[in-house]
């Protein structure tokens, strides 16, 4: 069985950050179109204020990382990114750096192998609503 | 020389999170078996309570790593997931978003590249005992 | 069209950690090198006190992603790591155990995607300066 490669990306609105975006269903539908039943996806965030990771998709859990991200590089504080761009998203650049930009999960069995409570999210960290591109590489065999 | 794939799980026991293992003779093993020389190696640990990183494993810094990711989002305060589930892992399921569950390693020479003191290491942020799975995905070319 | 890997290192000279080294350039040369167009490129860090992640390679937001990663493990602090060791650098691991080691990134067009403000870089979190080599295994289709 040879290899094959699968490329797309997918877009998702998300508010002003942190907020945190189930992208599940959309990557299983680029597993099906691919007709790829073992191997793996990889996923990237195009944008230095985005990142991607895992959580069980539930409101409670969802509040409570975006408080834990908001710790790591607090919106309030003096962020040297200011002084050249007056963006007000230093904070942003640095939850995104400290998080990662992508993912790299399983596929088993023509779908995308994650536990029952593990959904794949895309995080936008930007201190504005944006439209965020992910772009995801499918590789492996078909049945 | 065509690519080939070989795709297979591991499981792994951890006590109480933050518990971390190494997986570094269970990937070592895998890529052997998969007769693979040179290409990659893509793990990721199946469910939202988990996570994989890389660390020296020696049990100074191993007990260091597990004091950060406490402070990272720590067991004894209010976490909204808890309103909805009590079961007391709030904390598990923000660390583990935060470290990310999945990880990819290069191949070279027939075995994981990796530095002299750089294990692979599986943590469980859960708040019992969990026997983990990791499904581990090689890609490369044999010799 | 099958697939072809292109597996090479590269090397970069960082200042006592942390210290951040944009790696965008030379991961571009290797994927002109590869002559590959479209697919994935995935680098990883080979030692346990470096990590990789992307940012806006901007003076500022770099000194807040320095300032940012010491507060995660700072380097006054005790570490378990130094009763066994006494070479200082407890912090470091912790540091590049919770940023992580490897990266994935989507190639398209024969070129890296990723954002205009959005750089590849491989951070030292050691407590000396370090030649730092990075393995870097390149997937996908020739045009």
């Amino acid at each position: 069985m040879s290899l094959s490669m699968f490329c797309k990306s997918i877009e998702v609105s998300l508010r002003t950050g942190p907020d945190i975006g189930d992208i599940t269903p959309a990557l299983k539908a680029l597993i099906r179109e691919s007709g790829i039943e073992s191997g793996q996806l990889s996923a990237a965030m195009v944008g230095s204020t985005g990142s991607l990771t895992t959580i069980e998709y539930e409101p409670g859990v969802v509040d409570d990382l975006k408080r834990a991200i908001n710790s790591l590089a607090p919106p309030g504080i003096d962020y040297a990114h200011e002084q050249a761009w007056h963006d007000g998203n230093g904070h942003s650049h640095v939850q995104a750096a400290l998080l990662g930009p992508a993912i790299v999960l399983p596929i088993r069995n023509g779908s995308l192998k994650t536990g029952t409570w593990q959904q794949v999210v895309a995080i936008n960290h930007d201190n504005r609503p944006r439209k965020r591109s992910i772009e995801v590489t499918i590789t492996g065999t078909r049945s």
